[in-house]
């Protein structure tokens, strides 16, 4: 894994975005935003969830008012997803956001832009540049170049544009559908520009192809040490994109939420219904803050060799399963009872 | 992305593995390997997700006779998973193994070792030496080496003894549950041996951290051209260990089975009920083979854009559908009729 890019950190309400600050969980409200209490619902679910950053799109000026509260209530800073009239931009700045996200591609003149960019000022709030390969702006899309060099181009301009008006409270996005050119971007972009990014696989597809694209593209980009803020996109409850979010941190030894569970994937030697074990410890799990490395292995192949590595484990076998504690056997119990066995040793821990 | 590592091919059955061969997917089965109509029925449901190789472990002798009525009746090559007792291995390369699998931290003595390459030899088949981190052996365990160093040195240790014996048809891999360990290990023995090798994270865990840490690892090996032949561990159905192996190598553009889906996160701008649409879509795609590109999206700012670069989409909002061909606008239908509209410009396509 390679050294964390430096980057020029913002906040975002509470939550520091670039520099040396965790990589930041976000996701978005697919409610309609101007019903404030079915929006302030969801974002208290992702909230629950470990989501750290919230945005919201306002798609009409019918949304403002709607926003204005939402802001007010959430637990999580927001951030205003805008398209096309930069007037909802200044509005949602004045009316609470934590961040305003406009993409270069449609927000339209020059003169808009930049009395977006005096509302962010006006408001100390920063700003997303949010490329996406659907919507540059039709001179960018007939460049004669590859589609990463289009997203990067597209970005840097808005970059240097924003600088001009001595605006660099920035956050950078380049996303595409497809992963190689998601990753070819973002590596251009980690040299071009000083600014924290946000990084993400855009319109990834559903959970399995969602989950999959967004682990690999965004896999490789952490690996390389780039990326300060992560949404994954699904085409799914919101709640799924935080999960997901979650456990390619834990992959990667960048930030982890909890246990991390080890467990086999069984074969032909497994002499335990070990499916429905693993699953239901994975559920309990979920209540258990601390990091611990829990082990749940079907057979005595590499059984005991997990358990023993993990904080608590158990090796099941022949209907029984011998539960291991830091590296040691410590009880044997029926297949029946090691759910139970192996929570109540890990309430032992005191964790 | 880089180019792909060379190595020295082996043929499994009929498929090849390394050199210029495309990356193969394989599973393993966890049935009960004496119940040859039960594993024959998943070799078949596997074979349908597109396994191209299927491993079946051989824990005592009495799973011998059906091990090798399994290996006749198989559409797809069988791999023979030997733990502890070398003359099961002896035993299965008699009974028709394609491939057999062993692991150096448990086989027993040198001359056990040589048993087992010499009968691979006359039955001409290859062996991929496995290690794992859950099963080292204790010499390897005790030396003082980070984890990645450890698999490695007990892989090429085997690597040279088969050698020794002029035994070179060998496949290899050196998993951990750790994904940083894993990728560290691969990339070490991707130097040190001309071999193929077969990647994996073992005991990935249940299908969502399984499915996020196998794409993170297997998705930042394969983008360096590293990896022959994938196993994704999921304790989990086997068949889902399949599909996900698939949308990794489709992620990276390195091989893709039927169509891809690109389909939009929803937010507070979708105004259909656009996620049992994708669902249904993603459903009925799996009976389409052709590498199409299908997009569905659910408003009007990356809606159209991406609609455009597929080869059928639609963007749809306020109720209605826009479908997309070939980058064309073609028809405009309600809410309900998208999904049947889709699937009959993908027919007209006649693909």
């Amino acid at each position: 894994m390679e050294a964390r890019r430096t980057s020029r950190p913002v906040i975002v309400g509470s939550v520091p975005i670039g520099g040396l600050a965790p990589v930041a969980v976000q996701s978005m409200t697919n409610t309609d935003t101007r019903d404030a209490a079915a929006t302030l619902a969801q974002i208290a679910r992702l909230a629950d969830a470990g989501c750290e950053i919230v945005r919201v799109a306002i798609p009409h000026a019918d949304a403002l008012d709607a926003f204005a509260g939402i802001c007010a209530a959430s637990a999580l800073p927001v951030v205003a997803d805008i398209h096309f009239d930069h007037r909802l931009a200044i509005e949602a700045a004045r009316g609470g956001a934590a961040k305003l996200r406009i993409n270069p591609g449609n927000i339209g003149s020059t003169e808009k832009v930049d009395a977006v960019i005096d509302a962010a000022g006006e408001a100390g709030i920063p700003v997303r540049i949010g490329v996406n390969a659907g919507s540059l702006s039709e001179r960018v899309r007939d460049l004669d170049l590859p589609l990463p060099d289009k997203l990067v181009a597209s970005a840097v301009e808005f970059c240097e544009h924003f600088e001009s008006r001595g605006f660099s409270e920035i956050v950078v996005s380049a996303k595409a559908s497809s992963v190689s050119s998601t990753v070819a971007a973002y590596r251009m972009l980690a040299e071009r520009v000083p600014y924290p990014l946000h990084i993400g696989v855009t319109e990834a597809g559903t959970s399995l192809s969602g989950t999959v694209k967004s682990s690999v593209g965004l896999g490789i980009l952490l690996a390389e040490g780039i990326g300060d803020t992560v949404r994954v996109s699904l085409t799914a409850d919101p709640v799924d994109e935080v999960l997901v979010a979650w456990e390619i941190l834990a992959a990667l030894d960048i930030r982890r939420r909890g246990p991390e569970l080890i467990s086999c994937p069984t074969c032909g030697r497994c002499e335990v219904d070990l499916i429905p074990i693993a699953e239901e410890v994975e559920r309990r799990l979920r209540a258990v803050g601390s990091p611990l490395k829990v082990a749940v292995m079907g057979c005595v192949v590499n059984g005991p060799g997990e358990a023993r590595e993990a904080d608590i484990g158990v090796a099941a076998g022949k209907g029984v399963g011998i539960i291991f504690a830091k590296g040691q056997p410590v009880r044997k119990v029926p297949e029946a009872q090691i759910v139970d066995a192996l929570m109540e040793e890990i309430a032992a821990l005191g964790t």
